[in-house]
């Protein structure tokens, strides 16, 4: 038996970010940037106001003989357009949040520190002395030309988003999403609309697998499920070696017949491993055709907990990740860990945070064979090899794998 | 001004959530159950064995005469199959895992507690007494037809969707996926393909709420910018009133052009509000032609933060979700929050676990009109009304937007 850390070392090692391409903007969030983002421009291009007020010369505002300044308005300037004139001495313009600073004026006083007759009066009072540069956003404030903005291999997200779009990219340099292959085997399993015969389960891994793989950020595509002949076998691998990554649930344990293993070590080499955990304990990995191939257990519970494990972490290498590995956290255990492992065990459990700390409920019967297990859980807390004991209310890790909204 | 709290309760006592309609199992994912989810048939459906081994009736495990017992293998059973005879006393079945137990046995002894002379033997010993039950999973022991499997408004992610195939349910009855229509508004907004020319700025906050929107887990329309022209308004409303939801920006603070806030008025409901909040403030919420629209400021910075806060929860409204709201999290501000806010201050920051706590960094200058202050962050710290002051090392709440991978 291998450790989980080894195994993950082993299969990571063999996984490379697939190559380049350039997405719509709109289509890169998830994604991972290929390259530096570089602000071709300042943003904002402009001077622009920070406020509704008034353009003008800063040494304009200074009060004469005791009175407030009083100037001329010449006219106004709103968001998206310029002033067709400048701001000379004695004189000001109105001007919008965001609009550009008409040349000449150094300063923009708010509307509230001003008196005036209404918006059609052609004079202002201002009634307080202003700095020059007061309520001025420099051009380049927030982003220089020639500046590294974003950089090669962080994610984007929708505020990524937003400053891409600021900065003028109407299409991004990214990693390419993975195309996962998603394959069953095994003459036990039918399709979910099938009425349940005699000694037959329904494929419950192929659309669950589905489901995480498009949550782990890659396109699943779905092949049905092999039956235990060579031909069904070769058939689907010829398929399946089209896609990025080939993930298979089933055919991998130990007491499995040796078909699956023999077609797979015959299109490839593959490698198979009992790792020391629980649930889940046989897994394969290696290539076919050229295709890294990772064959998960056929039990469910076992392909969910290995899929977070193994084939998580290989589409996040994939997609340019380098942060690859479900984030843990201490939490306390509320009711204990009954069942004592050898092996170690990922517990199904849901976690919340409550008065400073995160607590942690177990699901029930960890038992691999018990899918309700799965259910609701948002988080695997770690139980060490070795048999060791979690009583009620002791602290242990937990690999979170969805925090819950409140 | 109103507090956050305030205005999202009024918001979100004007939403209700949308239609259950059917999906396909495969596109059930993120979205939430419209009904309780019963199971129809035991789980699993037969009694099946546990381990690889033989399938036997257990008194046949005793020792004869302080010799193993020897019994006859009559057969085997693979999974997916059933056994075409019975076990009778004195013989045996080869069982896989997952294989039904075949009439007549009672018990299953693992084959590492059993010798015979390799596949094709026809004498088997038994080196172990064994009990009735023996490794047998029995019929329902997962789930039990009848039971109430699933609730109602519990949101359906991979493990559940396995559960789900399990059960044979092809298609799954959710609440709908909301629709919602995005709309800029301003004359000064050009398109993120377009060169920047004097005054403008591009469209930054269209995309980043389509970005958004997804991530919530509804459908994005992005219906472009709507100019400060009562004809370009009045025809962009008529579009976005086919949605469930229209989210617009720009046009709602009060130093703003009146003409957004007329066309809103003339065309329906809207209330505008001032919120006790930076960045942000300015938020309008109401209807127009029935269908909710929550107007968000103009400003990207307070865009985003505001669709957090108030956009979020309504789409998940609408999808049924009955937990709306972000988990907070007590994090350590290492940096702390230099500048002081009277209004709640939600400081975008980067958060991390890290021996056993939360800590966060903020994202640098924090002005609303920052753009880069959005850039990696996954929290946004919130500094409490009243101009409280954040040192380096103080503990504060911070509402978690996503976790960072390890």
């Amino acid at each position: 038996m291998i450790s989980v850390e080894e195994a993950l070392a082993r299969i990571l090692a063999e996984i490379t970010p697939l190559n380049a391409m350039q997405v719509p903007l709109s289509e890169a969030c998830g994604l991972v940037l290929a390259q530096d983002i570089v602000a071709q421009e300042d943003i904002p291009p402009f001077a622009n106001s920070a406020m509704d007020g008034f353009a003008l010369l800063s040494h304009d505002s200074q009060p004469q003989h005791g009175q407030p300044s009083r100037l001329r308005i010449t006219g106004g300037v709103a968001a998206g357009y310029v002033a067709d004139h400048a701001v000379e001495e004695g004189t000001t313009m109105r001007i919008m949040t965001g609009a550009p600073l008409p040349p000449g004026a150094d300063s923009v006083i708010q509307v509230e520190l001003t008196r005036s007759e209404g918006p059609d009066s052609e004079w202002v009072e201002i009634l307080e002395a202003v700095p020059p540069g007061n309520n001025i956003r420099p051009a380049g404030e927030d982003m220089r030309r020639g500046q590294t903005v974003l950089r090669q291999g962080s994610e984007v997200g929708p505020w990524e988003i937003g400053v891409l779009a600021t900065l003028g990219w109407p299409t991004i340099p990214v990693i390419q999403q993975p195309h996962v292959a998603i394959l069953g085997t095994g003459d036990e399993v039918i399709d979910v609309d099938e009425p349940l015969r005699p000694g037959k389960i329904r494929n419950s891994n192929s659309y669950l697998l589905e489901a995480a793989v498009r949550q782990a950020g890659a396109v699943p595509h779905r092949l049905g499920v092999a039956h235990d002949t060579v031909e069904s076998l070769r058939e689907k691998f010829t398929e399946a070696v089209r896609y990025n990554l080939i993930i298979t649930s089933g055919g991998v344990s130990v007491g499995d017949f040796d078909l699956v293993k023999n077609i797979m070590a015959e299109q490839g080499q593959i490698n198979f491993w009992r790792i020391n955990m629980r649930p889940g304990k046989p897994v394969a990995f290696g290539h076919i055709g050229g295709v890294p191939l990772l064959g998960l257990p056929g039990n469910p519970v076992s392909a969910a907990v290995t899929f977070e494990l193994f084939g998580r972490p290989v589409i996040r290498k994939m997609m340019g990740h380098t942060r690859l590995v479900r984030p843990q956290v201490d939490v306390i255990v509320e009711d204990g860990v009954s069942d004592r492992a050898m092996r170690r065990h990922y517990v199904r459990a849901r976690v919340e945070w409550r008065d400073g700390h995160f607590v942690a409920h177990t699901t029930g019967n960890q038992g691999s064979n018990i899918m309700t297990s799965l259910l609701n859980a948002n988080a695997l807390v770690i139980v060490p090899e070795g048999g060791v004991e979690v009583r009620p209310g002791d602290t242990a890790k937990a690999m979170m794998l969805d925090w819950p909204e409140e």
